[in-house]
């Protein structure tokens, strides 16, 4: 019997999920279903992984009800990650969840809940834990190469280019730091092996006027 | 008449201080003093600006009492920075300190009260300021080349190495942002021609148990 996998959203990373999909004999893209109304899913659909048999939905909720799912990657505007994670992980369903896989405290200490209280398991779209430079990082502490790390710095940037809609307010965006930084944050933890115990950080939008909820630069 | 000019104390960079010396005409080191009482003074008594004509002094309050100095330059432990920069611009001789000028937000106001009432000027030994990179950047930040910054970064560490004894405890030593990043604080500053209006920092002492006050890491 194949796993069978549901797609929500086309927002950032579907590859992570999309490109294996064609290469697995044992797992199919049964449905697909819109992020948000104006999802045109163009990138699902047009993806070699999405095929006659796939179903389209334009309610997620839809999708979840009629389907029967193994496993269903989110990928919707930010802040919308974590209500479709809660939704599947109810009905069991393994989730792969675009970063960040929530916006507010509240919202992931809801999402903690339900991980808790499901049969499934969830995973975050941290690929650049992939990254061959991270691995060897991760290798060499755990050879004991370095000793324990005292300091670790990590630094990324974005063309701002042309970015949708959702990105011009921090209620539909999320914030930089938890979409940019979120993978800093995760691969100097997981590398280095070692818990954060506290944080300091600022960010500001200082260059982009019309985009006054997505800050244009940050520190942790 | 020369400038008459005092050193105080041996840390840091009294370089800044006396390798002009001996290339300028109307210039004198009339005098020197310990910074603390296990100063041995050497790197001053050694450097071609002291010579025979130029007298040593034991306690720097003494000198600072007997000699009529135009300037002096302070080096002592950090904490200690601020006492005697107060006590020199109190008499209107102008003050060349070692980074940080000083350690606390209580010594910190006296010394800006100090300076404030004073005749004399003060300045601080950020010579990183006069590397060509820095001079560079805020050449081009005034031509307007790259419009206001958003963001800047530094990085700056130092071999541990055999350190004073002051290093030990924070009490004498004053602390790892005060001591290296303050370079990157100020030169940011001044470099891309902006204020800062809130900071957040954390640091902590991880490998150097034997140092207990000396933070070997931080961020800001």
């Amino acid at each position: 019997m194949s796993l069978r996998v549901g797609m929500i959203g086309s927002t950032g990373h579907i590859k992570y999920v999309m490109d294996g999909l064609p290469g697995l004999e044992d797992v199919e893209l049964v449905a697909a279903a819109k992020a948000i109304p104006e999802d045109d899913l163009k990138s699902v659909r047009n993806h070699e992984a999405f095929t006659d048999q796939t179903r389209f939905y334009e309610d997620w909720r839809a999708m979840l009800g009629e389907e029967k799912l193994d496993i269903v990657s989110v990928c919707r505007p930010y802040p919308m990650n974590a209500e479709a994670s809660i939704a599947a992980l109810e009905q069991n369903i393994h989730v792969v969840s675009e970063k960040p896989v929530a916006t507010s405290l509240d919202s992931l200490a809801k999402l903690e809940e339900a991980v808790q209280n499901s049969k499934a398991r969830m995973t975050a779209m941290f690929g650049m834990r992939y990254n061959p430079a991270f691995q060897a990082t991760k290798k060499a502490v755990e050879a004991g190469m370095i000793g324990t790390p005292a300091l670790a710095t990590g630094q990324k940037s974005y063309k701002f280019g042309k970015r949708p809609e959702f990105f011009r307010n921090r209620e539909t965006y999320g914030g930089s730091i938890l979409w940019v930084a979120v993978h800093a944050i995760d691969y100097v933890r997981w590398a280095a092996g070692v818990e954060y115990t506290q944080v300091a950080a600022l960010q500001s939008n200082l260059t982009k006027p019309d985009y006054p909820g997505c800050e244009d630069n940050g520190g942790v």
